[in-house]
Order: structure tokens, then C-alpha cells, then sequence
């Protein structure tokens, strides 16, 4: 398991085609009580709106529906940063996932109620790339 | 109109019923080249999940499909901070618009080859926002 984190995202290679590697990060935030609210597959989007072609890459849009209900009661405004994106991508013939860090994003808002929450997405979140990493 | 800015996301007071103010959002934004590729009724999901009672609350996952493609080259993994989101909800008996700050945001990836597309999907949300504010 390769892991690279920026300040942003942390990230992990994962053995396997995309789909299989899409499938078990699904599988993956469930366990964690994720659903996957939204999804957007960027390659369609960006082959029908631009005619450009890209490799594959999917962003998953996972909502732990408790976390994000504390998190709202905290900082209404809060939505405009929901929900916590997982996406799949292929670089250099490799399948990487990558998910938002939630502290990080958290931290941004300087909301002290927030911490907790934060901890605790960042935690599963971890816990999802920890698994899908695996072979 | 009323302008509160946080450090990660901008938000106006708009006049109307939440549903008017959801369709002045989503023609903005499609005036600014962005369209609606997500869409979480956050309210819906909480009472189905979690059987508790919110407010209208709705998150828009706004894409400029250029400005994204020119992000992901830049940036490949920049996906787990896409779509742009800019959400309505009703606080106080007031309906308010918050799109996230596109500036802010992609500050936090340190990469300058983002600034310009930061800058411009920024000026894009905050013509949005300027528009929707307006009575």
C-alpha cells in the first residue's frame, strides 16, 4: 500500500481494475456507515460537455448521515463544504482512492464545536482508504 | 441583501419562497457556465435516515466543466474538493444562498497553477451570489 497524503486528501494505490477498485471503496464507506449521496463520473462529463477524453475517475460524494447531522447543528453553513468526497482515479496505470481530509476541511471553519465530528469522519475516512489499500 | 462571509464560504439573504430561490440559484449559476451535476436535499435525507425534522435545505453541486478540466490538469487529485457547492437553506424565517470560497478552498492545495482557476470560478460564485441577493 502506497499512501500519499497532501494537506488536502489523503490517498492510497489500490490493487485491481477501476470498477473492482470503485466497488470495494463503496463497500468500504458502508461499513463505515457512509452512504454515497452523489456521484459524478468525471470522464462522461467531461467527454460529453468538452469532447475531451480522460482516463477514468469517479468522485463519490459519502454522507455519514449522524456526523453530518451534528456537524449542521454546529454550523449551519456547513453544508457548503458536505459531503465528504471519496473519488477513484487511474495515473500512470495505477488505481489510486483518495479522500477529502475532513480535519483539514473542518479546520478551515474555526468552528470549535466541529473538532469532534471531525475526528471522527477523519477516523472512518481513514479506516475506508485503510481497507481498500489493502491487497 | 445581506452579505455574511465565512473562510470558506460566502452566503446572501435572498427574498422568495426557498423553491423560488433554489430556481434563481440554479439559472444564476447556469448563466456563470455551471451546471447542477449533484443535488442532496439534505432535509429529506435526515428525515429518512435519521427520522429527524430540518429545515429546506438543499446542496447544489455546481461544475464549470472548463474551469474543472483545467483544475484536474493542474491538479489531478483536486476531485475530492470538487463540485463548487453552493447550498440554500432557511435560518431565522430568512432563506439564505452560500456557494463555497472556490479561492479559499484551492488555497489550501498550495499548487499556483490553480490561482487562476481559483480566481475565476471565485469571481463566477460571487456573481451568482450578487445575482440571487438581489430582489
Amino acid at each position: 500500500m502506497t499512501l500519499t497524503d497532501t494537506a488536502y486528501a489523503d490517498r492510497v494505490e489500490a490493487a485491481g481494475t477501476f470498477d473492482e477498485v470503485v466497488a470495494r471503496t463503496r463497500a468500504a464507506l458502508a461499513r463505515e456507515g457512509f452512504g454515497v449521496l452523489t456521484e459524478i463520473d468525471v470522464q462522461a462529463t467531461m467527454r460529453e460537455r468538452l469532447g475531451v477524453d480522460r482516463e477514468p475517475y469517479i468522485i463519490l460524494g459519502a454522507c455519514n448521515p449522524s456526523l453530518a447531522h451534528r456537524a449542521l447543528e454546529a454550523e449551519l453553513q456547513l453544508g457548503a463544504l458536505l459531503p465528504c468526497n471519496v473519488v477513484v482515479f487511474t495515473d500512470g496505470g495505477a488505481t489510486h482512492v483518495s479522500a477529502v481530509s475532513a480535519e483539514q476541511m473542518l479546520g478551515m471553519v474555526g468552528n470549535p464545536a466541529l473538532e469532534p465530528v471531525a475526528r471522527e469522519a477523519g477516523e472512518r475516512l481513514a479506516r475506508v482508504l485503510e481497507s481498500v489499500g489493502r491487497r
